[in-house]
């Protein structure tokens, strides 16, 4: 057995899955190729405070590199993972070079491959959104909703028309799910208390933040009590809520919604999505290449061990994955569900390769559902663990808590949560920058109505919204 | 005179000089417009550490608003300032707006001017460097110089053939003032100690790092005996020098430079530009407008109250004014003589506006040198106090008190100075993100040779270099 090369396990996506994958490993002979398009490892779960100033990029973010260094048996490469051919055992990779280098994509050998990809914002249809409403995915995104909205009290602040700037000073975030509940709170927040003194023009505090949701509800992963509790802090922020309510246009000064079928206008220049997420379109090339279907989100549905149809060496995991509990729901595309697959994952692999099982003693992938959390603002939440739930400041503690644990075990970096914990208690959201945008594009070029195709809520519905 | 319309004082920059003239006014009966292009005040002199992955730049950088919130007479403005009118008292201001406007320019007028617009990286004849080798004035400069040195790492990382690998592994500062030894010190210890572990088919140790300077000895501004300490500093971190050599030619893969008339190639594909600086653009107009004199690298001539001309209203101050000292010799563009002549400014408004003192009273400006320091890597520095100089940790130690104290005064965020010790002191830099770039241009379409011109480092040394 020692002639035997070690077995080479690929893993797309630095992400919850793809790492807890890696670390499972660690003890394992085997070999691991981490490919990453980034070079770090991003917590998503707190981009929205990026995107509001009240932490800074790199708080949220742990070089990949780093928190491998002393796991030996990992190899990070940067890249663009093009696709994956199951039969012959390779994905085709285009790495990442210097600032001068095109270099053509190349095979790498894999005997097992786990795919964690993850998601991406989806606009169901109506791609043209996209630049008048930038979701939150990427620290890229982050800091443009940041320069964004930070640049509309900038722009409210020399206005002299009242009606412009009451539209420059109306924000409004489409979805109610978590990530939209948490932008919103987090908006009204910095208008009602962080910068209520820096403007001389304006007065920040009279900003309207408005939520636009096609359900009845926030939050509607959660029971209904926790619910109404959620809606009772955001009305705690002066948060608007517009429930049953659709996008159907996305213009330079306005929004234009649809509710029963009666069409009218909000009057905005900040709009942040915040509907939906589909999988990554690496998803729809594996399932076409494995013989898989695809979900209408993008996700590739899975076998019961994570594995993809009949290849058993390739798996897919995380937000990428359409899985499905033992009662036949959909699993959320949330960060423990993708660390307890990458666990799961990683431990068959280890135990396949090292006590050589056979592959018809794996068990089926259960999900443990530890229960969850959503926070409104500075310190109220809500908490549904199955047996028990809570909200108010008691919850929004353990959320605090439980986000402070997960950032330090991945990041042991003590200051950087302190700094975190002092900015969020004292109203402190000092990386207000409002830096140049990721892209370069222009986005007056790219902007178009959507006419009127109500489709993008009905189907946000059916997809995870975090 | 409770009938008279109070004066309003307009300063355009919101950098050391014009935040020190506006504070210096908090007290006094007038109005004051400050005028930036950006939202927040940038503590430059350690805009290096962002660049090298040591410091976020939220951490370095201070929302201006913040800063005046509890100054009432202060009105901040986000903009651009096109042009200056000495003879109406106006200046041309086009305001930053939202995402979705163009706005005409309009006109401010003012009954004082404070024009602190700062400097710009200078190439010197040779502007077709600069994407190939970026300087280090704004936070979108130290974010892709980040990129670039953190992406040559990681394809050297991914490179098979040797001599590539070591070009990607070697780095070039061009300049050996205070930014360059800084900025060379700061990749050198990234690669021997940062970065020491992450890589597994590199050694980040074996990476040069080279400096090109046209002079004979590093921090020429310093005594001779003080060079000679920085120059065994920087040979502990394996830092190359190579003087009396000129840049001749940038190339993507290259780097051309002449010494004793020979030329001779140096590979590598990361070059940062530290030879010097020039004053923005508006100043020249200025001194067009005021019939005043620029010298060679944009600065305007100022008279002996920093007034231009005979417009008695009118200043410039910092890094854009050339300004003599009582013996004759140019002021240096650092911090310490902007703010002094903020000082000297702003307390010279309030003298004549409040006491309605005549014009002819006015006092020359005087810098009061407390000397001058300079960094090299993580325990190294030299002080010239002009009385006495000394070197080694305990000049570090200095350092970073002055700057500790100096970042605390404007920021009041004690958490972020003991981040920013925690990661100095441990040789931790978390900011390691590989973000993308602000621009979007493709570097590629915009490289070309410089031919065999010389003249870059000629002139560098005539002006400030930090």
């Amino acid at each position: 057995m020692d002639d035997e090369p070690r077995k080479h396990v690929v893993i797309v996506g630095g992400g919850f899955g793809g790492m807890q994958t890696a670390k499972s490993l660690a003890q394992s002979n085997v070999d691991v190729t981490l490919i990453d398009r980034r070079n770090f490892h991003l917590f998503q779960p707190l981009l929205y405070q990026v995107a509001t100033g009240g932490l800074s990029p790199a708080n949220i973010a742990a070089p990949i590199r780093s928190i491998f260094g002393r796991q030996k048996n990992v190899s990070v490469v940067l890249g663009d993972v093009l696709d994956v051919n199951p039969q012959a055992q390779t994905v085709s990779l285009k790495p990442k070079t210097s600032n001068w280098r095109e270099d053509e994509a190349n095979e790498v050998a894999y005997d097992y491959l786990v795919v964690a990809a993850g998601s991406t914002n989806a606009y169901f249809g109506n791609d043209q959104f996209e630049a008048a409403a930038p979701g939150l995915k990427s620290i890229e995104d982050a800091t443009e909703i940041r320069k964004r909205i930070l640049s509309a009290f900038e722009a409210a602040e020399i206005e002299d028309d009242a009606d412009r700037k009451q539209r420059l000073l109306t924000f409004v975030v489409v979805g109610a799910g978590p990530t939209g509940v948490e932008m919103a709170g987090a908006i009204a927040e910095l208008a009602r208390h962080t910068l209520r003194h820096d403007f001389q023009n304006i007065n920040p505090e009279e900003s309207r933040v408005i939520i636009v949701d096609g359900g009845k509800r926030v939050l509607a992963g959660f029971k209904e009590k926790l619910s109404s509790k959620a809606e009772k802090s955001l009305a705690k922020l002066k948060i608007e809520l517009q429930f049953e309510t659709h996008v159907t246009g996305i213009w330079p000064h306005h929004l234009l919604v649809k509710k029963n079928n009666q069409t009218s206008q909000i009057d905005t220049e900040t709009v942040i999505w915040a509907a939906g997420v589909a999988g990554v379109p690496l998803g729809k090339k594996i399932a076409a290449g494995a013989g898989a279907d695809c979900d209408r989100a993008g996700r590739v549905v899975v076998q019961r061990d994570l594995s993809v149809n009949r290849f058993a060496n390739l798996f897919v995991i995380g937000d990428l994955a359409h899985c499905e509990d033992t009662d036949g729901k959909l699993l959320p595309g949330v960060a423990p569900v993708a660390i307890q697959q990458g666990a799961y994952v990683g431990k068959m692999i280890r135990d396949e390769v090292d006590d050589q099982a056979e592959l018809i003693d794996r068990k089926q992938f259960v999900y443990k559902d530890r229960g969850q959390l959503a926070t409104i603002g500075r310190s109220a939440a809500i908490a549904d663990l199955g047996k028990f739930e809570f909200s108010g400041f008691f919850a929004w503690l353990l959320w605090l808590f439980i986000h402070i644990l997960s950032l330090a075990k991945f990041q042991n970096r003590v200051l950087v949560f302190l700094q975190w914990s002092f900015n969020y208690l004292t109203f402190n959201r000092s990386a207000r920058l409002i830096t140049e945008a990721g892209n370069g594009t222009d986005l007056r070029g790219t902007l178009a109505s959507a006419g009127h195709n109500d489709q993008n809520h009905k189907s946000s519905e059916e997809v995870a919204d975090d």
